[in-house]
């Protein structure tokens, strides 16, 4: 039986303009921007991983029940509004709602895909950070 | 007084292979693999989104506050075990708990800084999308 861990997880980002920032996972580097920017916007790379994350756990999970994928595409739309993020005043500051919906192409029947989906959804790492609340601290260091 | 609109972002995710997806975002192109991968995972993703984010809404608020910052870092760590994503059993699959550490070189004191810190905490979108919850609806389509 495989014992699993805890894992570490850092990023490191780094300013390249007021609105823009580099940042370093591992030897990846990641550059965000505000909306309209040169760069995807934060919020934008939170509906990307989402759509990554549905790929990666479908194929484990599909292996795993013997269903072959031809192909898969994964659209995730989300609500936003700007209100509290630019004036400080209104409802919540990120997306009020996600849909994502995946496009499958496989021999399966509905039956089964409807079990796949929901043990995606289960195991699937992004989508548990956005549906169910996680403890998150932010502190400062002035230097 | 400015009016704010409910904005919809969409993204659309094909496969580069059952574990890599190239996302579309408008114009932009995020690659995202597996951990381990040739691109960032998920969840480095999220990680950097949440930097590039309290860059962002830390920029926004410094101005409102008139706060001169001459340059920021962020750090985001992020606590995750791969139980529940590998082998379905286990506690959550997301991060259990995610902490952000924004280094300020500033001429403002500590005080200020705090009530900064707060601010871009109450607006930054990705904060909000992590640490409460967000309905999220996820659906197949047979193709």
């Amino acid at each position: 039986m495989v014992e699993y861990k805890d894992m570490l997880f850092k990023v490191e980002g780094e300013r390249l303009s007021p609105m823009k920032m580099k940042v370093k996972s591992g030897n990846f580097e990641i550059v965000i921007d505000k909306l309209g920017g040169e760069a995807p916007s934060p919020i934008e790379y939170v509906l990307a991983a989402l759509a990554g994350c549905i790929n990666i756990v479908g194929t484990i999970v599909a292996q795993k029940m013997n269903i072959n994928i031809e192909d898969l595409k994964v659209e995730v739309e989300g609500v936003f509004n700007p209100e509290k993020f630019m004036a400080g005043t209104g409802g919540r500051a990120g997306y009020k709602e996600i849909r994502a919906k995946v496009k499958v192409k496989t021999d399966a029947d509905e039956e089964t895909l409807k079990k796949w989906l929901e043990e995606v959804e289960a195991r699937c790492p992004v989508s548990d950070n956005l549906a169910n609340p996680t403890p998150l601290r932010v502190e400062f260091e002035k230097c």
